[in-house]
C-alpha cells in the first residue's frame, strides 16, 4: 500500500530579541505578494526540517539562530493540484551574527504589538500569528468548503 | 520548479492522565516490531495533521483527546527508497471516553518514570521520548553516515 503523498515542505521563524521585538522582512521582490513577513523558505530534498529553518534564516538575515523551537504548523491543500502545503513554524530567541539586508527586502526589528496592529502584513501572516504567539495553538489549516475556505485553529 | 517531494506522514501521541501516568499500547500484532508504544498512525491523504492524531487515538484507544499539542517531530529518510518519513509528535492531557482494547494490543496506564526505565519499549521509542518530555527539544532525526545513522536532537 502506498503511504506517501507529495508535499511542499516549508519553514518560517519568528525571531525574538528578548525586548518584545520580532524580526520582520518587508518583502518587496514579488509584484503581488509583498509586505511584512517572517524569514523562511523551502525545506530542500534530503535536508531535515530544523536545519532548514536555521539555513533559511542565515541566508535571509545573516543571523545564526540557536535552538529554534517548533511552535506549530500551517497546512492547506493547494487549489491547482490538491497537493499538501506544510509550513513548520518556529520561534527563536537565541541568535548571533550581524543583521544584513535581504534580497527579498529590508529586514528590521518591530515590537510584536506593532506587528499585530500593522496594516503592512503580507497576505496570510495575520491569521498565522496565533500559532507563533499562543502556546495553546499548534496548528492553523484551511478546510475547503463548497465555495471557499474555512480557517481552523487547533 | 518542482518543490514537492514524496513524504510518509504519521502521528503519535503521549496521553497524560494528570497523575504522572501515560497511556501505553503493548503492540503485539506484528511479528518483529512489538513492545510498548504510544498510539498513533498515518495521516491520510486530504486529512489534516492534528485531526489525524485525534482520529488515530480514538480508533486505537476509545478516548477522544481534546487540544492535543504538537511537541515536536521525528524524521528520517527511508533506506529502501530515500523517501522522507515524518512523525508529528503530540502531547494530550485532556480527553474523555472509555478506554477500550486495541487490535494492536493491550492498552494501559503506566507511570512515565516506569516507561522510561522499561525494557519493553518498542524499537525507536526510547530515543523519541525526549521529544515528548523535554520542552527544549523539537526534533529527533537520523542522519545517514557512511555505514550507519547518527541520532541528532535539536
Amino acid at each position: 500500500m502506498v503511504r506517501t503523498e507529495e508535499v511542499e515542505l516549508t519553514n518560517m521563524c519568528m525571531i525574538c530579541d528578548g525586548n518584545g521585538n520580532v524580526l520582520v522582512q518587508n518583502k518587496t521582490n514579488h509584484p503581488t505578494w509583498h509586505g511584512w513577513n517572517f524569514p523562511g523558505g523551502h525545506v530542500e530534498q534530503g535536508e531535515f526540517v530544523t536545519p532548514s529553518v536555521i539555513r533559511e534564516v542565515k541566508e535571509e538575515t545573516g543571523l545564526t539562530i540557536e535552538h529554534p523551537r517548533l511552535c506549530g504548523i500551517k497546512e492547506f491543500h493547494k487549489l491547482k493540484d490538491g497537493k499538501r502545503y506544510l509550513v513548520f513554524c518556529y520561534v527563536a530567541d537565541r541568535f548571533f551574527g550581524e543583521l544584513k539586508p535581504s534580497k527579498e527586502g529590508e529586514t528590521f526589528w518591530v515590537p510584536l504589538s506593532d506587528l499585530e496592529a500593522s496594516e503592512h502584513l503580507i497576505d496570510g501572516l495575520r491569521e498565522m500569528l496565533p500559532v507563533f504567539t499562543d502556546s495553546k495553538i499548534s496548528e492553523i489549516y484551511y478546510e475547503r468548503r463548497s465555495d471557499d475556505f474555512k480557517t481552523i485553529y487547533c
